[in-house]
């Protein structure tokens, strides 16, 4: 889930319980809040714990919802676990310290520490694009065994690295393997994956909803054909922002254009100009966009 | 500085006053704190405080010291930089959020921005190999314009970029040019640099300083002779240690072989093991250090 | 086509007939000669002719016959394209030259020139981890423009990469878009791609047949299962060599393994040692390939 | 030594022996052709022969001539090499492969048959940027045991690499150890190297030998002036091309405007348009630059 902001030191408090009643008569099969596409690294902390009490009140219960605790230091990781866990989350979600360089081993110590001391269970985060440190499929198995360890959300966007940790997990089918970019969503659901937690579910939660029930259900040919769908609405919107995180102001900016939350974003990231705004305004009506109404 | 820990979560402070004093006896000019070699983004925050606070009061106004104010979200390091400013300190270092990947146009914005609000002069901070993200030359042009801003340090290590900043801040030359890996220290002196903020300057403070002043004096033989030492002493050291702050773990060990703090590291890097410490006090006996008795 | 060799400087010649003919058995459309999988750079020049010469009058016409020519300098390259055409082949597979990096700029320069003089229409070949130049979609669709530009080989495992290629040539049907890594053949069927050119069908060629024909039926089932299987063979086969080149030593391994060809490889790569030999021995029959007898 | 080109295929034969004769007189001590600023890998072999057997003969012995027989083929490594002894070059130069990835394991392999099978002395030449392929310090230690290989030549620009090789290399002081990046020559022959091998000594060679004199008669102030004179000149010329040879496109058209030789690179590489010429015509100007006269 993105971030709602009024301001880069503010919630937009309206937008985050609209967003949320928009996810919900999605369908959606549970909440991922403070990872990348939440900006949780951006954001101070008194406002990353305001956004983990109002998003577990406003849920309140229907789905589980699940904490990122990403940070350099533990002792913080912890603290918002705390947190997470007095708010009523289900679960945290932890990428490995992403200042310095880690080998596998000190990232084993790591997790073991922190899963050793969370009060709620623990999914692991791979993301190497932004941490440098990735967590290769051998310290997945490893730090898997231990059982307040659930799950991993693998945001690298390569399928062998998947594929590794799919063949060596085959023996825990009930450790959750999530990915995280859209366009590898399919085939990960077509080859061992669970799930996805996506950027673009913001928008149009239901296109995901439907394309996860249509693998559960085996039913291939709708799952191209969503597929495709979810290629043409993503390429549509992530590639107007020239910042690097240019994919992420296209979807606030959509959810901006459909009334639902600001498109402020978190420093230093600035929103889009006019232009460019305008730019994904024709695009979804190209795209032919009609479950919502462009303001 | 090195940040001397009794464990991951707790100030040495025996450790941290003989340290403080083995530096201003070694004769340094300033003392950086909490930078990479601090262990900074490991630390607790309430950790990084304390530090701030007892190294200015240790240190009394004897020399200027620098607080490292990097994080991810510019709100926590606004808050650090009044508590530098509240404790004492000469000025605040940071470095570009390490998280996302950024636009120069995006740290340009950053820099504005937290120069017009922090109540200390900023020092740059360019270190891409933790930050992902370098401050490139023009860039530091542009910022350094700010006159809150007050120079760069330069953890790069790579002689033509600090080449280009120099050329362009040659108009500026009250703006203050340090370089970080002591590898360099010697060639930036010849070319346009002002200084180092060196690792090894927690053992060998005077090293470094004798080695500043042969550059004041125009004394090049010296300072070649200073440089070879330098090198000698630093690839025995820094070269045993197994993790990616390697380095680390050999002046944390040297410093307690010596008897000036404990070598506990932060979170989740380790001490060396016995065989390794026993392999650094014979490479520092043949190095003939005899400048401390080793315990 | 892996290139069968006695040892680093000679053909085996048997070996390279036995393969053709395992392959053209296999029921594959089309042979790809002097790629990466084909050691094409580490081969001496009279040797990568004698190949193109024995290849082309091997294959006698029953299917067309692509040659690499990659290579730094664009005369040697169009020498290379001559001897293909003057054997017989279809057409010609370059990479971009991969010794210096180069702008995109140069790349189109590069190839108009190329395809202005080959003799046979041109595919692209996209390999980044090799060439260090990747070709951007915006160059593909560029360069795509010249008609005797007739394809691209992706090899960049990158299935964001290939999406936009798709989107950007979907306006030119017959340009032939095909894949090397074999975890993305089947995603890339699915979304836009038109077929594949892998390692493991040295060894399994009417695996990958199946499922390229499962595609063409949209018999999503049976793609889902033949994948699976392409995943366990592979991951089996291709990780137990220590070069990076491992996945070759492999294939050439099992190819030895199955009577077909020499597992020699060229400078500076080495043949598996004895231990490692026996392990994918042992991993074979665990896979239940059946069709060869293993000697 | 850059290579003089009259079109991309054609050795421009009268520039050929003006710059080798611009050389002489500015009192260089060696020349080395076909290397990364010769344009080695783009040039057609027969070109690259031509041009061995031109300089020999134009050197005519006064200095040591030596020959980069860089290639992906050992065996084409090879017969350069025999090129280069029969037309009585000194030593041959060459980088590790360069297409694909290898191991150390597999580099010391590789060196070890080039050395014990060519006909002159060979010199490692380390150049990850364009090979990827690091020779390790480790690497050059165990190789340099061959009594036919004499020396390395070390194009990475990273201080901390050469120093390290200095370190190991220190019991063989016969080994000669050179640097390419002209940024660290001062400092490496400072701190153990022996030398240097500069694109920019095509333009003013007597300036690198002044320095490496100076280096030799421990005149440090003399050096430091000098390397100020080297890095001023250079960040004047290389910083205006836009391709990643940018320094290359600024040497060419220098020696043009000298008189010396044409501007013409090899495919894909373009000359400067005119306005950068000119740009690079006034910062000369600026320069100071006196001892030749700009046509």
């Amino acid at each position: 889930m993105v971030t709602p902001l009024k301001n880069p030191d503010t919630l937009d408090i309206g937008g985050l319980e609209r967003l949320i009643e928009h996810l919900l008569e999605g369908g959606i099969h549970g909440l991922f809040i403070l990872g990348s596409t939440g900006e949780a690294q951006s954001l101070d902390y008194a406002l990353r714990y305001e956004l983990i009490e109002k998003t577990c009140s406003q849920v309140a219960g229907r789905i589980p919802v699940l904490v990122g605790i990403s940070d350099t230091a533990v002792s913080e990781s912890l603290r918002m676990a705390e947190k997470a866990a007095k708010s009523g989350a289900e679960a945290v979600v932890c990428a490995p310290p992403y200042y310095y360089l880690h080998t596998q081993k000190e990232l084993i110590e790591y997790y073991q520490y922190l899963s050793g001391r969370s009060p709620l269970p623990l999914f692991l985060y791979n993301i190497p694009l932004f941490t440098k440190n990735p967590i290769e499929p051998e310290t997945v198995k490893r730090i898997g065994n231990d059982e307040n360890v659930i799950g991993l959300k693998d945001s690298s966007g390569n399928p062998a690295y998947f594929q590794k940790v799919v063949d060596l997990m085959s023996d825990q089918p009930a450790f959750s393997l999530l990915v995280g970019p859209e366009e590898v969503l399919m085939q990960s659901l077509l080859t061992g994956g669970h799930g996805g937690v996506h950027g673009g579910a913001n928008l149009f939660p239901d296109l995901y909803v439907d394309l996860y029930e249509a693998a559960v259900e085996k039913d291939y040919g709708k799952m191209v054909s969503l597929h495709k769908r979810v290629l043409q609405i993503c390429s549509g919107i992530y590639t107007v922002g020239e910042s690097e995180l240019g994919y992420l102001q296209g979807i606030k900016t959509v959810l901006s254009l459909m009334g639902i939350c600001s498109s402020r974003m978190s420093m230093p990231f600035q929103e889009l100009p006019k232009e460019q705004i305008e730019v994904i305004r024709e695009r979804l009506k190209k795209l032919d966009v009609q479950n919502f109404n462009l303001e």
